[in-house]
């Protein structure tokens, strides 16, 4: 696979070719060849078609190649629909050939084993050296719904989007999702603008075919399904580029559970990445996660549809108490974020109800709009006019064509009465009513999607009211260098950690090394008693299961003698391990025990982890992750976000905890981590929060570091 | 509100009569009164129908009565289209007159303050007196689908189950559900028998409507919208009656959510009870739950569809890599059980596959079905045929017409080739696909529903198989008598609530009550160093925030210095606590923290609640409830299914713990609560769970009891 992205113009050979070429052309029904020529043919491709098959004179009315060699010069794209044994012979000739794309179906490659795999990286190296876009193997190639170019070897239906219309590019390392996707979202008049199916993406990546949709201007939104980012860097300088282009990226990633992610291992022979990692990444550059394949669908259909994606503050109206309470209970499973509203904070919703509907949100109009319609109108107008309102949905039970022909002009409606850029979602509540198709044609031509059941309107929403969420503002932490931190290499124990952090702000313990008993004796006694002795070497990981740590030591004699026993108990446990000597720090304060550790990933780059401390939060992991880039503000909110966050925040009575101080400890960490790549890891554990305003303290440092 | 249930006669004259009075009968269009008897003569209603309107000689052709005091005597129903403040006088001379069942649409009733409770109240009254059956008042009225008699005011689809169909019985006590859940069904070939809604339940409740359609031959599902159940016991004794018919139940509660219940208890003018007691209690009666609107619809379609309900073990033929690792993801979140699958277990099924597609669960067989579809044929069959499997999913891209050709066929043949007991549900992963409607009839009447989504299908077979995995054999708890309860009442002392509890096999430290300081200091001798003292004193909820326990008391003068301390500190706290003395204990090992509890609900019954203590357990509310009848291997399942349970299967190399002795604890003490119904609650807490072997002890005990 490439290391350097390939040029929008040598994309264009591919998703814009002038000259195709069909190797492995055929008319047997059901031949990936015939359905490949037969969807360039019915849909009439408007350049050169150049049908490859030794045993043919011509196959649809076309003249027959005998063989990828007898081509001529320079075709732009070359499709592939023949047996794995031929393809490395057949892409090499091709390359010579001037040949400036080639898709490949067949399967067998990385993902089949040894054999596979080294072919694989030849046709890597192919396309690095020609400049040649290789798509594929093992995937089902690529449509340009705009020029009408079908290189897909499943029958294509092939919906051009009408001037104007928005649409949506699709990138992704599956067939059968790229062209479900399509499927899904055709009959809701959504537009596809190009599908690239990658598949092992021996020669180009989805990252790729991301910049080139970022810049090509029928496209609006970008969709993808995504098991692998093989060069996550790229990926994030893509992403960056779409949301400055106002081009939101919906991306469906397997991998929350183990079992999916050694699915995605085995399925197209790529290691999965750090699900979590990928994660806190990619939020940061605005990329809106889909959990199904429904929300994919579903998410994509509010971005194309709406005049904006929806905001923070979701408010229904409904037509049942009923549905009010079940609402309640799925906002909490999803984390949807339902506005709360009341007759006395919502005086314009007030005045457009009768008497007897209280204004809340869900509301419940009961019944009566059936004999008024007007009420769906003019309180659909007041939300949207609400500044607190992120987005309406109208949760609306349709029944019958008597039913909806009350219901549906009526909040048709709403958009005479006023412009609204604020997204309303129409939301059934009875899948399969029998609504005439005008109505919900009518409302998709004026930017109302239409949803079969409001579940689905509320977890697609929460989602993308989930981007609103993050501030996406302060996006470079300023590196902080470490000074020192060339002296070191390898596991750095923690006297040697703790002073190299220790300038930089990062609390610790009062404490002094000493390499003999009576050093000690004095690093106490100016420290002042009680003090804890700490065994010190690199190759000391677990100092208490040594018997390293002694607590509690009153006095110089305590000290001198707990000196010889730490040597004992650690030549005990291990007598290969040579101690540095100890470290004497000063007995703290108890309080709450947390987590900070950080890693610089080689893929993903920096990040760390903080959270509570102890088994339990180890079993719940309860813990977040932070990009480097976020400030003290954003880092504190994540932290109130943990399961356990009510202790933090003062539980039973207890004080509120210095989450301040934490969230100040993290995002130096991260400075640190961004400003030292030697780095590759860094663990504080415990960190011990005191209540605000009294700090937070690392009792213990682990640093790795990598001089290269 | 009733106390006893109307007998199925009572019932039979709403919801089979022989003649139907509309009391606000009308033909203006919109009216309640004209769309009811709209209904009844559109679907050609068999028996009289008496419109009742002062104003009119006649409507639709029938005459009019003046008044409800002009009906002849005993008509079997009478729907009230009337303004509230008719509703009392009407209702009553109806009574007199004979009239077996009044349905009453009208809102403003308990839900609308005290006036409107107390006619609410009146109502209940009138129908207990006179055995005459009241739905409402706040209702949508009721649909026998049999009969085809429409008593409602919003328009019927009157959809008859053809002979020898299965149908749902829907009783729900929002009529919008109600509504909405036949709409929903009906398009899918799936019946409705009879639909109730129950609005406020002045006079009968769902209770009532379970126990007339368990008995009712054309019910094969009881499908219900609950917010609470007023009769706990009849519901419970009624559902238990279902499942001895084999008529699943399936509701849909909300109330999960704080807000939720909220909401209810606002909605209906009803408390909402407590969640989950009503969930542990009804899942011991088989009832499944659907979570939304959704699932109600999705889990009932199965229902009524398959032959059979789906077991533990779902098995899925998939077609594409990528829906495997979603299916993973997905599974782990909603707990679906996933079997595994592999070639060397699974003969039949390697049999059936081509060499290169695995075994695996979900399977996927690629796209190579296109060219053999005989594989799906096949594959489905071995999956039928598979003992250890449950259910079966055909998860299916479909495409466009020629694909769907390709698929249903095979996938329908799978019924010649053998005659399955086992649910097959077919799921497409393209909603909107171009499906010929033929196909999908044509699975549905062999019994294999079809679902828009494959997400659908897991969640809803995921309830299902939920009910599978319950043991639902024993059930009834061995009561235990707790000798000398009788000579307690209101709090009780943690001596005596020991004292009490100890001989029936409940593990408390050993102990002696000591009511002066020199009985204090034998007792200690007695007991052995070191101790611990607890003031004693039914007054006294919070020992140690009274500084009412010391512990670790090494000698006799120890203790005698202790007790003279616990009076001062006890008076200190609260001069009006007068305290029995104090408890001398053994200071026992310390281990984990579990929290045993248990309470007689008014209402529901006994029910024990168990998890771990502390304050993170109580943040994270990771606790159980376990009704009386379970067995000690259904309990200690339970306790290995908290949150932490990997504490107590033994962390990190930590012993795992006795959840045996936790579980015979629990089982035991729902029989204490089972046997005495006085005792209102007991609360160990903290219990100590030793490792395996160890038992368990509980340190502290409070009892509260009502003689009534």
């Amino acid at each position: 696979m490439s290391g350097t992205r390939f040029t929008n113009e040598q994309i264009d050979r591919l998703l814009r070719p002038k000259s195709v070429a069909v190797v492995g052309a055929s008319d047997r029904k059901g031949a990936l060849g015939a359905t490949l020529l037969n969807n360039l043919v019915q849909y009439e491709f408007d350049g050169d078609i150049y049908p490859v098959n030794p045993k043919r004179e011509e196959i649809q009315g076309l003249k027959c190649y005998k063989s990828a060699d007898d081509l001529p010069e320079g075709v732009d794209c070359a499709v592939l629909a023949i047996p794995r044994p031929f393809v490395l012979d057949t892409v090499r000739s091709l390359a010579e050939r001037g040949c400036g794309a080639v898709v490949i179906y067949s399967a067998g490659f990385s993902e089949a084993g040894e054999e596979g795999m080294k072919e694989q990286l030849e046709l890597g190296e192919i396309a690095q050296k020609y400049g040649m876009v290789i798509e594929g193997p093992n995937c089902l190639g690529c449509t340009n719904y705009i020029q009408r170019v079908p290189l897909s070897f499943v029958e294509t239906n092939m919906k051009t989007p009408p001037k104007g219309t928005r649409a949506v590019g699709i990138a992704s390392q599956s067939g059968a999702i790229a062209a479900v996707l399509a499927t899904v979202l055709h009959p809701r008049e959504c537009y596809v603008s190009h599908s690239v199916s990658t598949g092992n993406e021996a020669g180009s990546g989805v990252e790729d075919y991301v910049e080139w949709l970022v810049d090509d201007e029928d496209t609006h939104v970008i969709a993808m399904y995504v098991e692998t980012l093989r060069r996550p860097q790229a990926f994030i300088r893509a992403a960056r580029r779409a949301r400055e282009a106002g081009k939101p990226i919906v991306m469906l990633h397997p991998g929350k559970s183990n079992k999916a992610q050694e699915s995605a291992a085995t399925h197209t022979g790529a290691m999965a990445g750090d699900y979590q990692l990928m994660k806190s990444k990619l939020s940061r550059e605005g990329v809106i996660f889909a959990e199904t394949l429904e929300e994919l669908g579903d998410i994509t259909t509010i971005a194309l549809t709406c005049p904006s994606l929806p905001g923070a503050g979701m408010a229904v109206l409904g037509e049942s108490g009923a549905l009010r309470g079940l609402a309640f209970d799925l906002a909490e499973e999803i984390g949807l974020d339902l506005l709360e509203l009341s007759d006395e904070d919502s005086p314009a919703l007030r005045a457009a109800l009768p008497e007897f509907v209280p204004v809340s949100n869900p509301l419940d109009i009961t019944a009566v709009g059936l004999s008024e319609p007007e009420i769906y109108t003019k309180s659909l107008t007041a939300l949207l006019e609400d500044d607190r309102v992120g987005s309406v949905v109208a949760s609306i039970i349709q029944s019958d064509p008597i039913t909806s022909e009350i219901k549906f002009p009526a909040i048709m409606k709403v958009l005479e009465d006023g412009s609204f850029t604020k997204p309303l979602v129409f939301a059934g509540v009875d899948e399969g009513a029998r609504v005439p198709q005008e109505y919900v044609d009518g409302l998709r031509k004026v930017g109302i999607p239409w949803f079969p059941s409001t579940e689905r309107a509320y977890r697609a929403i929460s989602r993308l009211s989930d981007l609103s969420k993050r501030d996406l503002s302060d996006r470079s932490a300023e590196p902080i260098a470490v000074p020192g931190l060339d002296q070191v290499n390898g596991v750095v124990p923690e006297y040697k950690a703790k002073e190299l952090l220790k300038p930089l702000g990062i609390a610790f313990p009062e404490s002094k090394f000493a390499a003999t008993a009576d050093d000690a004796a004095a690093a106490a006694d100016s420290i002042g008693y009680p003090v804890v002795m700490k065994a010190q070497a690199a190759d000391l990981g677990h100092k208490s299961d040594a018997g390293g740590v002694l607590l509690n030591l009153k006095t110089a004699d305590d000290v001198r003698s707990a000196f010889e026993q730490i040597f004992k108990n650690v030549a005990a446990y291990n007598a290969a391990i040579e101690l540095d000597g100890v470290l004497i720090e000063a007995m703290g304060k108890m309080g709450t025990e947390m987590i900070v550790g950080a890693k610089n990933d080689p893929q993903w780059g920096p990040v760390v982890l903080a959270g509570f401390g102890g088994v339990t939060a180890e079993i719940l992991k309860d813990v977040k992750l932070f990009t480097p880039d976020l400030d003290a503000k954003q880092v504190e909110e994540g932290l109130l976000d943990l399961k356990q966050a009510a202790i933090l925040k003062g539980y039973r009575g207890a004080p509120a905890l210095d989450t301040a101080a934490l969230a100040d400890l993290i995002v130096q960490v991260g400075r640190v981590m961004a400003g030292n790549p030697a780095i590759r890891e860094i663990d504080l554990n415990p960190v011990i929060i005191h209540p605000k305003g009294g700090g937070v303290v690392a009792l213990d440092a682990l640093m790795l570091v990598d001089q290269g």
